[in-house]
């Protein structure tokens, strides 16, 4: 099984990232042929400042590397260094009935807020089929929200396969199960938009800082509470042992304490969770030859099955 | 100044085409940096059959140089070999608000019709946007109807360079006077949509059966007539010479002719007119390694520029 995930650069990853998709993504490694790429030119469509995308890329691949993806296993590459996809986009987008994309709810949602919506908003879908279908993807882990752009892809190659003699291979989308629902720091869904987030390679102390601060009810102390539920508990389960997530279930269950200590706990168990990642990550920041060498390659692993799609595609509807 | 023509490979040429923009376009080798591609991408959203769409191309290519276009002054190229062309494509659509493109009046047109309208149809003016900054090109020949087009164009390059800096050249529309707004058979403009084309490169006894069968006026033969506006002198007028213009003027004001005349007069014209063309044609024809390597040296001229100003434009949003 060839199974895609394309990974926006658009700043740093944080947990409610990590433990809803990407620790799950790169788990996939072991068993199958991943592809996981860099979506600079969909971040394009909201990060308007080279600065920041080019440091967001490099940060996205060097993070993606520090947590476990593995370049021996895997191919990681940048979106913009494969060429093949732009032109795919364009090909699929003469295929692409309008109104399947004023359909999309993504967009419609962006609409009904009255926000203004450019182009590539609106065509994103269709340049992310290129980028599934561009590798003969089989799966394609996405989010819930994410099945819908999955249906429009599958739709574009079904279409051109009938018009045109079978071209693509079908992709199916793998619904990655987040049960962990991970939880900002205000109880909410964790999420960059509302500043609730917990940042994975942000400075120990920044991060300890943060999940000081972690929202808390004003039951009295001495009152026995049900741990699960409770979004202080439910980033401890994410980060603790086993045995120490136990542990913190039976001090809820028997009341007497302080969320503050919880709060330490949480910090300590998460410095030890991710120490091994952050020194990966320290290394790799000292070492961007070798970042950019896995990129390279993975890049030109990439393109050779890219190149092969796309004549494919090209010499079917005659452009080639 | 570097000239850019686009040329849509939608079926063989007809006299409205070549008298109405090709011959122009054609000229402009003579005194400016010509850049003429054929707009296999673009013709990709109407023409959904692959045999048709690359005999189009081969045609257009064959057609070009047998009009004049000469590969020793001018470049010519098929769009789809600079693969430039689409990445720049995607970079100037995640620029490009929406509204922008909902007010092209080609698109407007279309929809006010119920037509089902494609992606790629509306979106046609950010690639048309692409063939143009991607040759820093200055002028764009074009007919009325694209102008609203150019100005996308040039509110794209305009944001563009406001935003990221200076990256892209102004290109200026430059409407070409198609004083000779071709009528056909029928005397409605010329236009394949009316079926009343004569094509350049059909059999001459096709174009002579239909040339005989030019609709005309019932007026008795003896009367005098006007000669101006008359669509069967109109078309003569583009294929006689000067004196055998003047000689049929004469004709009809003096009277007492028969249409029929008139039209051989036409056919023989128009026959002398194309010679030369038609015979390099068949030549061309039977020399397709030429044409190809035309357009091999076309695209690989086109593309040195190209590969320049999109490194350029991949610099300055952040993509490289």
């Amino acid at each position: 099984m060839r199974i895609l995930s394309g990974i926006q650069p658009t700043g740093r990853f944080h947990w409610g990232n990590y433990f809803g998709a990407i620790r799950q993504y790169i788990e996939f490694q072991h068993e199958h042929e991943g592809l996981y790429f860099i979506a600079d030119l969909h971040a394009l469509n909201t990060i308007r400042d080279a600065g920041v995308l080019r440091q967001n890329v490099q940060d996205a691949a060097i993070d993606l590397l520090a947590l476990g993806l593995d370049p021996a296993k895997a191919t990681l590459f940048v979106q913009s260094e494969i060429p093949e996809v732009s032109r795919l986009c364009w090909l699929l987008m003469t295929g692409t009935p309008l109104g399947l994309l004023e359909r999309c709810h993504a967009f419609k949602d962006k609409k009904a807020k009255g926000l203004p919506a450019s182009a590539g908003l609106f065509t994103y879908p269709v340049l992310m089929a290129a980028d599934i279908l561009l590798y003969d993807s089989n799966w394609v882990p996405v989010g819930e929200d994410q099945v819908q752009h999955i249906e429009v892809c599958r739709d574009l190659a079904r279409s051109f396969n009938v018009h045109f003699g079978e071209t693509f291979v079908m992709p199916e989308a793998k619904v990655v199960e987040d049960a962990a629902k991970v939880p900002g720091t205000d109880g909410e869904k964790m999420s960059k938009s509302y500043d609730n987030t917990l940042a994975i390679f942000e400075p120990v102390k920044d991060v300890r800082k943060k999940i000081m601060r972690i929202s808390t009810d004003s039951r009295p102390m001495e009152e026995a509470k049900e741990p699960e539920g409770d979004h202080l508990y439910d980033l401890l389960k994410l980060v603790a042992s086993p045995e120490e997530t136990q542990e913190v279930a039976a001090i809820y269950r028997r009341g007497g304490f302080g969320y503050g200590d919880i709060k330490k706990r949480l910090a300590d168990a998460s410095e030890r969770y991710f120490a091994a990642a952050r020194e990966r990550r320290v290394e790799l920041e000292s070492n961007p030859q070798y970042v950019r060498s896995v990129l390279d390659q993975g890049a030109a692993k990439a393109r050779e099955k890219a190149s092969e799609v796309l004549a494919r595609v090209e010499s079917a509807c005659g452009i080639k």
